[in-house]
This record gives structure tokens, C-alpha cells and sequence, in this order.
């Protein structure tokens, strides 16, 4: 199938929000027009994550509304704005995030850089696909971020997530031994299950000592903190000497407070992270040998639970429905069915 | 004058705390004997120094009672425990600390490891030479950490201390913008008529964006925060995106509490820094140039400015005076008059 010969409708739907924590509308807009360097995808797939109840909340990044939601996706290139990367890109199957201030996945077509897209292995499906860019690569970064600090072992908290999911199986296969920390018992078990070999919960009492030997034991001096607020200075005083705590989201919502003394006498540090910034400061051949990797895992160790798929009419469900159990898989946007 | 004439008495006069936060008192005790890779340091001189109020209040560092405290001072290598360097250091007019438990500097004689000794460039005198091991090594290793990460500026806080003048002297040297930043605006015009180019009191209501406005101008990435607290938020806040933030004291005495978004959105780090740590993870070359860096520029931009000198006796005098004046430069144990 020629992608040139698809043909792009003046319409489209997509979703919509007019004011920073108001209600999702599903309406009826015009299709964008990609300018140069930019390509249009017609989507296929894409999933409700923690950023985008964030997003949709408001404060957590700029936007001038109305606005279409979405932070990552899958679909097709139809269209192509000019230049090298966008005509290559045209007709491909692609994983794709929208532009920083642009709108989002959640729409029959988004506009973006074709920067933003990446082309997705054959053996992946629109679904699958359409989670690559967020967990997957967060999750093999954490991997790169341990080699390239010559860390023996991690520990991450929020570890019932698609991405303690993912990092369980990845440390696995690297052989980097993880401490996986939750708040259930029952996550406990199901990690457990998975072949998670060191699995905690925060609520029980024994929590912080038991970190503190365990990390010490396994020399874990990376520590990922998906929770921030009060779990930052527990995880701060039970990590080793000279330990990296990773700040990548903050779930709690609530500020960190750390004893300045642990980071001094123990040489530890705080460091902020977020996947864009991070792949930044990489050059393009690290960035196209780390996707690579990537690639490789999908399907293997970076696979992502479903929970159910909604279409994109039904986005306001698939919302609450995720607040609910977000532990349970993903809610995908369903956005354009499949038909070969 | 060689060391192996030197007679060394059995008793000697030393300061001793017998509870934290108790009344110094000054007796005779027993002359230490250094042990296989130890030297014994006739003291000359030593002062004091914030970290030692810290100690002497408790809590800082473990240690057993009674002890000596005193945690940099002169001397002359009289003894040896043996082994090479030991050997090598016997008659050396060294500076030196003492070993992380052990018995400190105030006192006629210190027993330390030989590595913590470091024989004085001889245009110095022990005076300047009992300050050279924490803040002229402190000021290099900012300098170095500079270069190494890249930053095109730094900011310093606590800045009308002897580390912060020694910082304006020798970023001037190096052509490295400091922004310094202190709390009264007597300091204000005293370090900039010392040659500071930046000077903001942290007291002003403009103070933040202040800072925001000019540590974004000089892309000034590198802070160096001993005050922490309260002021480690202001500070990240009004850092730009990618700082490094290194807590290295506490004189603010209060937790640090920030916003992980700070953190995340705009790759920001709080970076745990105690020069002991730091130099142990340098190389042994690395050191040596390091410290011969420091000896070069002993005399010239790491001076300190002494206020008052003291008896051994004295001690209580000198530290309240101390605790009342700390920005007025440093009061000096003299525990040995020279005769030469």
C-alpha cells in the first residue's frame, strides 16, 4: 500500500479539553497540515498514562487551550511537510510523540516532527507500538544509566507499574540484580510470580531497615523514585554510601524533604530525569544504537498488559476506568481498527 | 634540624570534650605513639573552624569520649610508626588532619596516618599552613568540578566565609564568573571591594529573581549551596535548566525541601559534597597534582584572613569569639610559639 495514495479527509475527530482539569470532548476539527520537517500520522493506537491524568489535571505543562491530549501513540505517515527525514518516514508504521507544546496522540491525526516518530519493528503491533516511547525507553535508560555509573544493582519504587514490569524482566536479562518496592501484599505475590527476586512493601514497618540491609547486601546504589514526597528521604537514608537517587515522577504529589547531612556525609545525590531531556544530551549515533536496543526488547522483556481498549469516543471511560486500577494494565485509545 | 633529635615527652597538654556539647577542658595526657603507617605531629597551630562548633555540639561525627577535637592544624613530623611514607615525612613541617575517629589537632601532639599529612610549600608559614587541608582544597576541588562538568559559571552562598573569599580570588584567577551571595550589605560592598564582581543579599525581596535573571545571563549551572534548608529550594528554583546544586555544609541547620518538578522538568541534581569523599575517588596521581595546584596558589588567592591567636589554653575564648564574629576571619590556635 502506497501511503500517497491514502486519502487525508478535511476533518477529523479528536479529542479535546478547553480548561485545565474540565471534562474531555470528542469533536470534530480540522486535520493539520504538516510544515517542513514535519510529518502527519494517522493514528492507530494510543495508551492513557500517569502524564497524561498529569497533563489533563493541568500544571504539569504548558498548553494554550483548547488543546488535544495524548503523549504518545501509534500509527501510519500519510503525509509528509518536506525534508529528508519526513519523505523517509512516509507510508512507515510508527511509535510517535507530539511536538512539546503541540496537540497529541488522542485524534484521528497529529501533526509533529518526524523526529518524533520512529519507525516500529514489523513484529510489533499498532498496540504494542504504541506504548514504545514512553515505558520502553525509560526502562532501558535506567539500564544505561547503571552501566554507565557502574552500578551493581537498583531498586525502584512504583514497581506494580507497566514500567517496574518492564524493568523486572530487563534487569533480569542484564543480570542486574533489582529491588523492587510496592505497597500492596498482594503485588508482593504478583511480582514474585513474575520473577521478581527482591520485592518489598513500603507500608510494613520492617520496610526501611529491611531496604537498608538488603540495598547494602547487593551494593544497590541506583535508586529510581517514581513516588518523590516523603519516600525520597526514606529511600535517601536507607541507600548506601555514595548511592544516585533518580527522581523520574512524582506520585505522591508531594515535595521532597531531605536531611542535607545524608547527601554530605554520604555522598549521595538527587538527580532529576525525563526521558526528552535525557536523550538530549546523547548523540544521534548513541540515540540510534539505544533505540535499536530497544526494538530488540519489544515484545521480549518491554512488553506492556492491556487491560482494555476503548475507542476514541469512549476516551472520558477509559479515563476513570484507569484511575481506578492503574495497576491492572493499560487503557488504550483505540483509534483506528486494523483492517489488512 | 633533624626530627630524630626532637625528644618527645610522655605527657602533654590537650583540649578534651567529655560529653557533646559540654564545657572544653585543658589537662595533660599521655603523648599518643603512631602506629605502622602513622606519624606523631608536633602541632603548631590550628583554627577554628565551623565544622568543629559542629562536632563540639555533637552529632556530626561519631566519636568515643573523651576525645580531642581540632579537625586541621600544622605541625613538624617528629615520629614515625614506619613504613614508607611515614619514613619519608619525619622532620617535615606538614599541614594535617586527623584520622575520621581519632584525636584531633588541638593539642601538643597529634598521632594521624601519614596520608593525611601533607608536607607545606616553604614560603608558608603555620599559620596559613594549619588552614591549607579544608578550604583551599575545598576551593580547588569547586574549581575542578567546574571544569570537569563544564559549568561556564558558578554561585556560591555563605560567601563573606574564608572558603567564599577564597572562591572570589580564585574564580577571578581562573576567569570563572561567580555569582556570591551573602546576607548583609556590609558584605555586599566588602567582597566587591575585594574584587567580586556579582554580589546579592539573600535578605532582599528581589533576591530570587535576582539571582534567576543573572545565573541565566552567565549560564551559571553550578551552585554551591552551604547554607541549605530553605535557601537549596530558592536556589534550584532560580537555577537554570541542567544545574547542579552541591549541598556541602549546613549552616542553615534545616532540612532541604524541594519540588521534585523542579527537578524532573528541568534536569536539575543536589549533589552531596565532603572533600574527604571526593578525593578518595581521585586517583593517586591525580592528587598529587591536585595538591600541588593548591600549594601554588598558597599565599596567593587561598589566603585566610586570621582575626585573633589563642593559647592551647584559651580555647573556650577562642570559640566563643568565633561563634560572635565567624565572617571576620578565623581565630587561630597557636599551640606552638616558633623559635628558629
Amino acid at each position: 500500500m502506497n501511503a500517497s495514495n491514502i486519502k487525508i479527509p478535511d476533518k477529523m475527530l479528536a479529542v479535546r479539553q478547553y480548561k485545565a482539569g474540565e471534562k474531555l470532548t470528542v469533536e470534530s476539527i480540522d486535520v493539520p497540515r504538516p510544515g517542513p520537517g514535519e510529518v502527519l500520522v494517522k493514528m492507530a493506537a494510543s495508551p492513557v498514562n500517569p502524564s497524561d491524568l498529569k497533563l489533563i489535571g493541568g500544571g504539569y505543562l504548558e498548553r494554550s487551550y483548547p488543546f488535544t491530549p495524548g503523549l504518545e501513540g501509534s500509527g501510519t505517515v500519510v503525509a509528509s511537510g518536506g525534508g529528508l527525514l519526513p519523505r523517509l518516514r512516509m507510508g512507515k508504521q510508527v511509535a510517535c510523540t507530539p511536538d512539546p507544546k503541540g496537540d497529541g496522540t488522542w485524534a484521528q491525526y497529529m501533526k509533529t516532527s518526524a523526529m518524533r516518530t520512529v519507525p516500529l519493528p514489523p513484529h510489533i503491533d499498532p498496540v504494542q507500538g504504541s506504548m514504545m516511547l514512553v515505558n520502553p525507553m525509560t526502562a532501558m535508560a535506567f539500564i544505561a544509566m547503571a552501566k554507565t555509573g557502574k552500578h551493581r544493582a537498583m531498586v525502584n519504587n512504583a514497581a506494580a507499574s507497566a514500567l517496574g514490569r518492564m524493568l523486572i524482566r530487563l534487569t533480569g536479562q542484564y543480570g542486574i540484580p533489582l529491588i523492587s518496592i510496592v505497597r500492596q501484599e498482594s503485588q508482593v505475590t504478583e511480582l514474585k510470580n513474575m520473577g521478581a527476586t527482591h520485592v518489598l512493601n513500603s507500608t510494613h514497618d520492617a520496610f526501611e531497615t529491611g531496604l537498608t540491609r538488603l540495598s547494602g547486601q547487593l551494593d544497590a546504589t541506583l535508586f529510581l523514585d517514581a513516588v518523590t514526597g516523603a519516600q525520597t528521604e526514606q529511600l535517601l537514608r536507607a541507600a548506601p554510601r555514595g548511592a544516585t537517587l533518580v527522581a523520574y515522577a512524582r506520585l505522591s504529589g508531594e515535595p521532597i524533604r531531605v536531611d542535607p547531612g545524608d547527601l554530605i556525609r554520604d555522598e549521595k545525590r538527587i538527580i532529576g530525569f525525563q526521558l526528552g531531556n535525557w536523550m538530549e544530551t546523547k548523540s544521534i549515533l548513541y540515540k540510534l544504537r539505544f533505540i535499536n536496543r530497544v526494538k530488540k526488547q519489544m515484545g521480549v522483556a518491554l512488553t506492556t498488559r492491556v487491560n482494555r481498549q476503548f475507542p476514541l469516543e469512549a476516551v472520558e471511560s477509559a479515563i476513570s476506568l484507569y484511575r481506578e486500577h492503574m495497576s491492572d494494565g493499560k487503557m488504550i485509545l483505540l483509534i483506528e481498527k486494523k483492517n489488512q
